[in-house]
């Protein structure tokens, strides 16, 4: 197997590029598959200042490690979930990252700053944890962004996840999260920009580009999120892209090219629903917004 | 396993309604499957006069036995493709059933009248043998509905067989495909109207419908057909279903319900393209429709 540009012995083939690539090669296309997601979809500049979730996970390290690569000035942001033993251990590899690469990352634990975990949350709320974590996360990011003063919030959803959720979507024909399901969100009145510049990248490939960059990771999942829908989705994708390399890639890109325009109408509607949270002053569309009655539940405040 | 309406000992199951049925009751529950059908897409009245396309196999017999019992007039029309032994045995149940219930049925035998037959058409487009095979469907059940004067063209798309053209259509975001993929088409200038009652029920259920109803039917699916895309598709959607019972149905009648409205202003764009062949006057957006450029290919008239 010879490496497509350069001839070299390779370490890596990707059949839906039908591809091979070796060690420099690959992490030369991963930059470009970055950078052209990036360009294609105008997610940002080099001027901006930008805040990049980071979980300790291959995505949002190998993100982090790109964007710096393309000149980007990127900070990181790490959330503890009060995961036990996992997100102990998750810190760490965030850390030891900023670290060893001079880079700046700030914390958010959720226990010490919110008064509970997530597991606590899932319990009391009675719904799957991905989906009280989901929540505290997109809350949380967009405060540290907005508070931070960064320009722009970059997460490290790749390819796989992102066709998982769109087929999830599909199955049950959720059109106003399919319109809202877009690379890039504008800012908006509380909300920072948010981006995900690795679309054009499955999870093999950025776990490859770890490797290759010697950037240690967590490899363990999420142990809440064991067979939850989006993990089934992922299989059932994987499944036909063994039989049809690239059904995946064309079925989330083919969707941002050409179903999102005639969508375009349904998220304007949806943006115009939204007011501002009573509690807390994030954008909502109910009077307190979803991470509030979240932590009303979980964690209520004595004093109110 | 007992009958849900009627306490008997049940015949059949249907996960995804969380009912079994004894044989008199299922027949009952697929009659009101149609009749919701035709009543909320407002298929069809009972003044009206209705070509069903009968194939010979348990879905189209099925279907015209119930839209019989419904107190519909309907005709049927038999296409002879010329798959050899294939269509001849179809031919025949359909034949059968027709003069054991009393029902006219018309024949368009394609090798007779135009020359050709199927797996020639295939092998001279070099395109997968259902391509040519839909094409020459879809233009000669028309005509035969106009020809005789029918208001309706019905057709026995069952719920599999839809939701696995949706789901090839989203996989690669076939947005003009998507907009038309409706359980009725109104009649247009050169278009009799086509509709698809079918549409609430499996496969298996239209099996079971037959063999309850002890109609005969060709088991044996199109020779022709194996291994093709929409038969892989059916397989992924039954995978899903095994392990989420009502997954199926649930993708298909909330894309009509949820989405199709979004894609109202596709499916006017893409009709407002539509203008005449030159040969045959049936609606096409060449100059020459793509049954007419097709016969020409494989059955060129000398005299031309």
């Amino acid at each position: 197997m010879k490496c497509k540009p350069c001839g070299a012995t390779a370490v890596i083939d990707i059949p839906r590029h039908r591809a091979a690539f070796c060690a420099g090669c690959f992490s030369t296309h991963c930059h470009e598959q970055v950078r052209r997601a990036i360009s294609s979809h105008r997610m940002m500049g080099h001027s901006e200042r930008i805040l990049v979730a980071i979980s300790g996970g291959k995505d949002s390290l190998a993100l982090w490690h790109i964007l710096v690569a393309l000149g980007y000035q990127v900070d990181g942001v790490y959330l503890g979930l009060g995961i036990g033993d996992y997100s102990d251990t998750s810190r760490g590899y965030a850390e030891r990252f900023a670290q060893a690469h001079g880079l700046t990352l700030h914390v958010v634990d959720i226990p010490t700053e919110h008064g509970f975990a997530i597991p606590e949350a899932a319990r009391a709320t009675k719904r799957v944890p991905c989906s009280a974590c989901g929540l505290s996360k997109r809350h949380l990011l967009n405060r540290a962004a907005l508070d931070g003063g960064y320009d722009v919030l970059a997460t490290g959803h790749n390819l796989d996840d992102e066709a998982a959720v769109l087929f999830g979507n599909v199955l049950q024909w959720q059109v106003g999260y399919l319109a809202r399901q877009r690379p890039v969100l504008a800012a908006t009145d509380g909300f920072a920009r948010r981006v995900k510049p690795l679309i054009r990248m499955g999870e093999r490939e950025t776990a490859a580009y770890c490797v290759i960059n010697r950037i240690d990771y967590l490899v363990d999942e999420c142990p809440m999120a064991a067979g939850n829908k989006h993990l089934r989705y992922k299989e059932t994708l994987n499944e036909m892209e063994e039989r049809s390399p690239g059904v995946k890639a064309a079925f989330y890109l083919k969707f941002l090219d050409d179903m999102l325009p005639v969508l375009d109408g349904v998220a304007e509607e949806e943006r115009a629903l939204v007011g501002v949270c009573s509690r807390c002053g994030a954008p909502s569309s109910a009077t307190v917004c979803a991470f509030c009655t979240l932590v009303e539940r979980v964690a209520p405040d004595p004093a109110r």
